[in-house]
């Protein structure tokens, strides 16, 4: 029997435990996609305690402990920290095969060197290390950040932001990690929402355009693009419930948008037209850049509308859509290519069983411009797990170059959450060394070694920086 | 190499085969889902010979006889009960790798005290042993419940059934096991069978009530739930091709009924509002007493015609249906939670592929009345395989808590179907064995232990009867 | 550590290796769908160097090639052979997990005798040594089909084909192995291609009967289908992009077919009508004279519209469309079963996800003309993989009778792919030889051997031939 999550956790072969070891453990890490606030990197906070840091904002966890039928106000609501620290403890030991009970038990050993399991038994000892570890400077946020050997991270920002942390950071001789902010403008497509015209007011305001036409619209974009672009940005995002898609598009979106600014809210296939003639205005824009454009969808949004009502979006009732997005896909990514518009794309499902065709999606679209042109994204939210990772390695070895995949991002909230790349690179090495070992590739371990270091690391910094 | 099926069959490490041995096997059963026929426990009849109890209604061995290019004479036909056990015989030592073969050897080592193989060469005697074994009283149906250690049946029964035989065993001080009847009114929402109108005479009469009106049939319902709960009942369950649903569903209701009891068969859009609306008046009234709300979907019934119309339903010509409902299924949990009457929940889907949406979606709707409130149930019909049941289980522990659930259920036509509770605990014990053995969760055997017999028997009852 | 592809690739277990040396591996092989020219084999050509045997008209390769970023000079270009190869062996090593990596090495050890690994060390001698063998007499077409130790070849050919290649090897006393051809009728029901009309001329010419209504056209099939059958035909194909229907299609398909005779382009519902009766008339045809009809589906053709344009069909740009068809696909079938013209059905899709339906779709119109008349196909093209085929026995294992499956087809336009059969047999030998040793099926050699020894031939050969 293996000991506990000990120094091989998860790698069932010698040759994983030496390409882990001496491949990728030392790897730095470019989280090229995830949420955290360039506020508190710039400011530099600490986490006041083990509550804020594992359970603020963390809907993950919040989904989780009310699964176990925990009352809301021991998750999101006015209990003490410590109440809704112990509330965890109580659910966890049950959630076997979570991986949050892996990332919780990484985040204790690595961050606060802390081997106890957690568990109502040793709550009350890891309350207290872990809040005291949290009191030393080099537990603030950038302490966590370097001590993490992270090179870049790539935050999530909308168009109208003012990136006025990123501005500090990159001007602060004291910070040598990359902070770049990376633009997600859904909020500038989201035609169908109520707060659309409300938006746009804001863009206006930020790109000194008046928004009175698509082509207005596109300026203020564009403006925006140049002002991210000015500011390192590398990557664009799009966070999609489908793959919108209708013929002939681009000619009707001016319409539907004009019907938009005079207060009349779009129809399915309107929304959806204007939307892909968006997305085919901006993968323009991307690819001029050289920016790479990340597409998340097949998602459900606030599933559970009565409690998405109380505690906002984002606060764990979400979903996976399983609508079929396959051949909206195709014509939208069709789309691109023919108008010579297609930019370095990275894609994302929600719903696993989309990840075979996606496989293909991008094997169709591949370009000589660099290997790997085309990516499907690590495993997303919810298959962001043991077996959710390894289907999706798996999967991209089955019908493309596994050596040529990007690899990890964290996708968090949470600045604990760089432990996931060693989660992801233990699983990558466990898979990699297991093929080895079985006979099924040369056990040429200087090639090998250079795979998972690429895969870790070497490849998204080419594949962002091109260097 | 190990032997066919001894002890420790499925349990492939030594934690695994302690959780099993020590914590799993002794466990009773609750067997919260089936279709066996309470009139043959309240008669506690003996079953005729090895023809009759293997193969006696039981559709899952037809479609496999009769992909074993077998004539229909030897199935469902009028060749002797012997012959048609020579056909099983002859047929199932090709389905290597099928569950039957798993299954129908249990039975034959727990039942029948016979380790023999099926096949040709062991016809002769396994039909001797198995006989003569059936003659013997510890072998009548309830002597077989009984060995099977099963403390509580919840048979299927429909709302206007008088539950006579529940009736009798209720009153009988010699039966000591609970059999329960759970509410299943298919037949009172199935407003386009043709029968329509004459079922619901039929539940007119066994409520007292004159339906006219939709306002009537709730009422004619409401009346047999009351009937039901006062029989012990706890559970009602759906057969649902798909999810229905339609916006408005409730406004659209009552004239939809009102053309249906006029003889107008209603649209496909009609049906789904009218069974949406039915199913979250039915959802309030269970919530209402504390049931839980079974959901069976995914299924194409009768796919080949011709052998229906022949045979009649549940003959072994059902499919699985990969309409996606992943919508619907949204739009009709947020209606019942919504409105104030979302019941506990367990949702079977026949498509595998629906497994990971499903996991989301009981994940935003759980509540704090009590851990696991809705369920994902255990992989049902083809899906009930090893793989498709370490699937389901994986899915549950990637997606949610997997200590909560609530576990195993024969649905089966046959009293010998209680080692699927085996077979499911022997696969549970080696996955959850196998993680601890690997280092991905402490090996702490009283908690693992814990776990086990919880998942084994004690959440079904909590869920169930709150004890 | 196992050594790299030596004797025991792929067999991980004991019993694994004596089912794969002692039963499959000296099995021969039928081809019964494949893409090979029978010109050449006709004319027993030599390949003129490696470039020319494994990237000649190979699209898996061209599409991998390019997702290295290599540019399409290099692909279909007019780049030299030795130029091509070298980009070939540059991208290959990064491919690991992809079975294009293990058929390359396959390839090279059976017919090649060659042990080096394919990388651009090892690039001079590999194509040294490839192109001096493909100059020795034995390594001609003939000559490769039979060290092979092949029986049968199924081509794949168009109804308004001479099939004079067939002819002249049938007539070749100096050629044992049969090469028969397969009716592949996509172009005369392709309706809404743009040279549809074209075609019907020249199935006019090739059946003598002028096309001026369905009736002809089916006269005209059916005279092709007469010419096929003397022959020696015994399967058919189709390649759907999804599984067309319509109710009372039959009724429509005439109208629609003249439309499209005076010029008009069918709307997609007219073309499904048309499709699916000229289906249920062709599985008719098929039906009486014993063929086995074969249905390809799930695909998007050509999805990068820039390229196809370019390049032309079958270049790479194809993908998995995840459309469903779930339920035009069991009105097909029970079309055809009510009809009483149900066929030998083998049915393959492009999504894996179908998989689960599909092992159902057969199982409820399965019959007692043969065991297994209805065969869910090995797992094709994307799904060609080491993952893909054990997850397709697996499903069959679950859901019928794995001991009737007919098992491996090439479905290549290369002479080299005989080798994809010893990598299905491997994987079937390790994954029954796994369910051995582990308990789960008895360890009857003799039996199991039998079992591997007809899913490796002996089935295929009875299924088609009925020998």
């Amino acid at each position: 029997m293996k000991p506990f999550m000990d120094e091989n956790f998860l790698l069932e072969t010698e040759t994983a435990r030496t390409l882990y070891h001496s491949h990728a453990a030392h790897m730095p890490i470019i989280d090229y996609h995830c949420h955290v606030s360039p506020e508190e990197i710039a400011r530099d906070i600490k986490l006041e305690n083990i509550t804020k840091a594992w359970l603020g904002g963390d809907h993950y966890k919040w989904r989780l402990i009310r699964s176990g039928g925990v009352d809301e106000r021991y998750i999101t609501g006015d209990a003490s920290d410590r109440e809704k620290f112990d509330k965890f403890a109580q659910v966890l030991p049950r959630a076997i095969g979570n991986p949050l009970y892996h990332w919780t038990h990484l985040e204790l050993k690595r961050y606060f060197g802390c081997d106890l399991i957690l568990n109502p038994q040793n709550a009350d000892a890891i309350w207290e290390i872990c809040n005291e570890r949290l009191t030393r400077d080099d537990m603030s946020v950038r302490g966590i950040i370097r001590k993490s050997n992270v090179t870049v991270v790539c935050t999530t920002d909308d168009p109208a932001d003012s990136l006025e942390w990123h501005k500090i950071m990159r001007d602060d001789p004291s910070w040598e990690v990359k902070v770049l902010p990376a633009f997600r403008p859904d909020a500038a497509i989201g035609i169908e929402k109520p707060g659309f015209r409300d938006y746009l007011r804001g863009l206006s305001k930020a790109s000194g355009i008046a928004i009175k036409s698509i082509d207005d619209l596109k300026a203020a974009l564009e403006d925006r693009i140049n002002f991210f672009a000015e500011m390192g940005c590398v990557a664009s995002d799009h966070g999609l419930n489908y793959i919108p898609w209708e013929e002939n598009c681009k000619e009707k979106a001016g319409a539907v948008f004009k019907q938009a600014l005079a207060g009349e809210l779009p129809g399915q296939s309107e929304a959806d037209a204007f939307k892909a003639a968006m997305l085919l205005f901006l993968s323009e824009q991307y690819a001029k850049r050289g920016w790479a454009m990340q597409i998340h969808y097949g998602v459900v949004r606030g599933a559970n509308s009565r409690m998405t009502a109380k505690l906002g979006a984002d606060t764990g009732f979400d979903c996976i859509s399983a609508r079929d997005s396959s051949g909206a896909m195709y014509k939208l990514l069709d789309a691109m290519e023919s108008g010579g518009g297609l930019p370095k794309t990275v894609l994302y499902s929600l719903n696993p069983n989309d990840d075979a065709y996606l496989a293909t999606a991008i094997g169709a679209f591949q370009g000589p411009s660099l290997p790997g042109k085309l990516q499907h994204g690590s495993a997303w939210w919810f298959n962001d797990t043991k077996t959710g990772m390894a289907a999706q390695l798996t999967n991209l070895a089955n019908l493309g170059i596994l050596g040529n995949f990007i690899g990890m991002l964290t996708d968090s909230r949470s600045f604990l959450s760089y432990t996931r790349h060693e989660y992801f690179r233990r699983i990558l090495c466990n898979l990699i060394g297991g093929w080895a070992e079985n006979g099924e590739y040369p056990a040429d371990m200087e090639f090998l070694g250079g795979l998972v270091r690429d895969i870790s690391y070497n490849n998204a910094m080419r594949y962002f920086f091109g260097g």
